[in-house]
């Protein structure tokens, strides 16, 4: 799971923010709040967190997770996140 | 709060600059000269600063944030910068 | 091949992807799951698979390609992908 | 003055590129042979040159600038430049 | 010469790709296959190929230029490439 797309959608001051879609991984998609959506006319699911983006860049970066770039379509605004091999603090030693 | 997330809109030659949301670093936006408004019509608040986005830039690069990567989204222009332990020109050593 | 171009339309959390043109390398489109298609309407061919973007980009990081950058146009998304030297999985030594 | 932005609008092979605003270095902006501009109906100045955006960043290239990211805004093209510390070639020793 | 400016426009999967404006360096363009084009309604020219965008950023690459951003401006896709001093196999020795 290196890569990682998280976006939000009009405004960057306030969520909520998208980080996954059905096959993201479980665990970290919990650990970040992120609750699975399918929102309404979607024929696919989503996991959405109520946090503006700056505040889910940031939970990730503490995973070890670093933007490597960013782009706006339409009116969404896209991060794509790298981590080579991220931190799994919910894990038990 | 390694991530912030910096906007304006329509224009890059004049401000105003959006630099933070309600639960951004108080003391940064301060030493920024932000001030918390909600805008007519938004459910959520921003931090403002009067001056052009090359002069916001370049007051955080002082502190140690680079820009990671830009993006145009709609009619706005983002920049996303890093600091891995941002300097705090305010702190009384 | 160092570069490689992956897009996708309107949303990230699904698919199709696209990977690749009529040109591209045959073994790695074949790797990837894509398949030549040819839009009504088109006069040319593109590379398409089933999954969305970040299944994608985890696929090919694992043979060597990192996100150089992204960025959106008009109703897609797309990064340009690099690599100096793709591992081959599927060539017999 | 480490951050720059660049700017085009519409087309890339030509001009007039977009390289400062009203508070930027006035030596900078002579050496790139800017002029100060206030568009009409704008509240605001922009200081323009007439030659394509390629050859202003070839220009700045000379002085130490170096392209950080690169985004689209509506119709404008623009590109963020960085430089810890740029030559000035005209200051005289 | 140190920067290139390469686009395209609509879609990412046929040329014709755009890699230069009227004062690009000729022995470079000659070297790409491009043409240099005035099109209908335009008082600038620009350099056109015509393989898609993927094939011009992987023969670039060959020469040393590396790609250092991208975006999307209107309908056109936008490549900043950047190489500090290109091999020049055109040249005798």
């Amino acid at each position: 799971m290196p890569y990682l797309l998280v976006s939000t959608q009009i405004r960057l001051e306030n969520g909520p923010t998208i980080c996954g879609d059905e096959w993201s991984d479980k665990k970290l998609m919990e650990y970040l709040g992120a609750t699975l959506q399918t929102l309404s006319g979607n024929n696919f699911s989503e996991y959405r967190v109520a946090q503006p983006p700056r505040v889910v860049l940031n939970k990730l970066e503490g995973l070890g997770y670093r933007v490597i770039s960013m782009g706006g379509v339409g009116q969404s605004c896209i991060w794509t996140m790298y981590c080579e091999s991220p931190k799994e603090p919910w894990k038990t030693v």
